[in-house]
């Protein structure tokens, strides 16, 4: 870190306008916890009567705040609830420590909110194994609480960057039964991503009113097709989270309403493409589709494959279009495969069929094709109805230069 | 391809002197399959009685030649066997001028010497996807077969190299009873390096007299823990072949000789290391070694998690002693783990201990161990005796370099 990172070619062309939330106030602050002249903690406060859903990483080295946001998902919500999280230090693999500082934190939270210890959510991102310095933090709570305000979702999209080039939100207005509710989520994340939940940070409000039973259920679907469809390393955080906070300040009950979730899915899986466009050191976003697997399973199994190779990724980087490594990867996959029954194409060019190149096939197109920004390689096994979609970036010289040094 | 690479920092000092195996003559050729100016073709002649066993890439797309190998596996051996091998060109993916081009090659070599089509083994190696112009390799055959002699092993190893920058060769004479048994063996292999089997080509000669089946399950029992410990990249080849021919020359039967199969382990996993040292843009070698792990199956798959980790690999390039990368690669790999009971060690220095940084570790030390080429990672999950130890290298700009324009 230290040195300022050029912005992501594949960046949107600017932070979108997403709606603010009836019952959320967000503040920001520069607490110095490890990068200077930037904020680095935003804090969220939720109305009472929010629901809150949780979707966590995996691993079975997850930090301290990730475990403390587990246990209270699913709390009473009479009181509200707050969110705090910083950037700069990831609190993770800090042992006893790492309790002490979320202790803290969500002590003092509370003490300058009135949100109950069991309703405040924290969150660090950033260098793992390094004592998190919460006296920072905690002394910023007295200015952060007062300065809570609506709004302010780009302030808090930045406040959570690490290596990320550019903040990354969305948001929609929409009307169920003529009554308009407002989705506003923010997201941070550009390395160390890899499908095993969200392997980043993602924060989304809304106003709209709903069970917190039902949020969590529709939050953890939504989630298998969006943040867990995306990899940029393969690697996976300690720290992932994702939550969504439900004010239902706008009155509106949305339990049943499949067109809140068809713009919850549209607003997570935004988030997921604008954390991909940001992986780190990425020139081209790639989709990667798979069909005609034997099963689903399968078809993301392949696609999970071609998507984290190494040689696949790095053809994409020098533009080649080597097919013969989609072909590697989809045989090393373990995933079902039939060589002579399999179909690949870049786009709408049909490269190969039936177990070798397509006749009508030139190198020329495809390695004018391999010039485009955002690329789509669609493989059909020829073997039944399985489908899957994911979406990565390339593996190039950008992505070791910030990982070599990341600490220096 | 086309532009010389660099010899691997990593590479040994010499080329080794594997004895002259009785009952193996070799040869090889320039015959411009695709390389100019080197020879890329190479025959070995196997006395009649050579017992050959073999192990193959478990990928679902496998190559023409490795299908056909595997169908004559086991075969009878009155009339000795022949290999023939060419570099430049994989066969793999070809449809079905793949099977004609390996037609046309086991008869024109069976023509040339005497041996049985059914005793012809193939393989080829280099780029996928392209038809593999075999004529140029028949038209070679009968120099190739009058140049048939004793030794030439360092030969052998140079006309089968791609993106290799060294000739990798082992051997050794071991006594057997006050008997002589000799053992030399070769290998080529830098990228699409991963275990599934092999991932690379590998002959081993020896004048040991052995059973087929006895030799088939000690070459499967050696693979698992020398070839199959080693990764680059995850990546796994479609041509992958390992084949042993055992002619016996010597008049010793190793069958149940504990000696044999040691000195076949040791030159085994020294050509397996060898491959690593030649990894694609390879600055380290590193050993991965974990215990205390539920099962041998969880210790592998930590240890494979960690080599394979983009994030792990690129800080060893850095020599950024970034330990924290090593618990995030624990985290991830869906093997048992306990955050709190890790131990973390490079070399002899305590990293990490009881869920965090030990006492007594000092950035300075870890930093000072990063800048040796060859790095032990020794992980103790404290959860039972499980133990698995792998092999790999660092992700460097190399790595990029060489595969972002392998076809250009």
């Amino acid at each position: 870190m230290g040195k300022a990172l050029a912005v992501s070619p594949l960046a949107p062309a600017s932070f979108p306008e997403p709606p603010a939330i009836g019952g959320v106030e967000i503040a920001t602050v520069a607490a110095g916890v490890k990068y200077q002249g930037r904020t680095d903690v935003m804090l969220a406060r939720l109305a009472p009567g929010t629901a809150i859903a949780g979707v966590f990483t995996r691993s079975a080295t997850r930090s301290a705040p990730v475990l403390d946001c587990q246990e209270k998902i699913g709390g009473a919500t009479d009181e509200g609830a707050a969110i705090v999280v910083n950037s700069g230090n990831s609190n993770a693999f800090t042992g006893g420590r790492g309790v002490e500082s979320v202790q803290a934190i969500t002590q003092a939270v509370a003490k300058a909110t009135g949100v109950p210890v069991a309703r405040v959510f924290t969150a660090s991102t950033g260098v793992i194994g390094e004592p998190l310095p919460h006296d920072r933090i905690v002394a910023k709570l007295g200015e952060l609480s007062e300065s809570l305000a609506p709004g302010q979702i780009e302030d808090a999209a930045r406040a959570i960057m690490t290596t990320d080039t550019f903040p990354k939100g969305a948001g929609r207005t929409l009307s169920i039964d003529g009554q308009k509710v407002g989705i506003a989520g923010i997201a941070k994340g550009s390395g160390m991503i890899a499908p095993d939940m969200a392997t980043m940070l993602v924060y989304i409000f809304t106003d709209a009113a709903i069970a917190q039973p039902a949020l969590q259920a529709m939050l953890a679907r939504l989630t298998d097709k969006t943040f867990n469809c995306i990899t940029v390393d393969s690697d996976t955080s300690t720290s992932d989270t994702l939550l969504c906070a439900a004010t239902g300040a706008s009155g509106v009950t949305v339990d049943d309403a499949p067109e809140f979730e068809t713009a919850l899915h549209d607003i997570m899986l935004d988030l997921a493409h604008q954390v991909v466009r940001d992986g780190e050191g990425a020139t081209k976003f790639v989709e990667v589709a798979v069909s005609g697997a034997a099963t689903d399973e399968d078809a993301r199994t392949h696609a999970l494959s071609i998507a984290n190779s190494p040689l696949v990724k790095t053809a994409l980087a020098g533009e080649d279009p080597n097919w013969g490594r989609i072909v590697m990867a989809i045989g090393k996959s373990g995933a079902a495969a039939d060589r002579d029954r399999l179909t690949i194409r870049f786009g709408d060019i049909l490269v190969a069929e039936n177990g070798w190149v397509a006749p009508s096939y030139s190198e020329e197109a495809g390695a004018d094709y391999m010039t485009n920004a955002e690329l789509v390689i669609a493989v059909d096994l020829g073997l039944g109805t399985g489908s899957a979609t994911v979406w990565t970036c390339d593996l190039t010289h950008g992505y070791i230069s910030i990982n070599a040094d990341y600490r220096s």
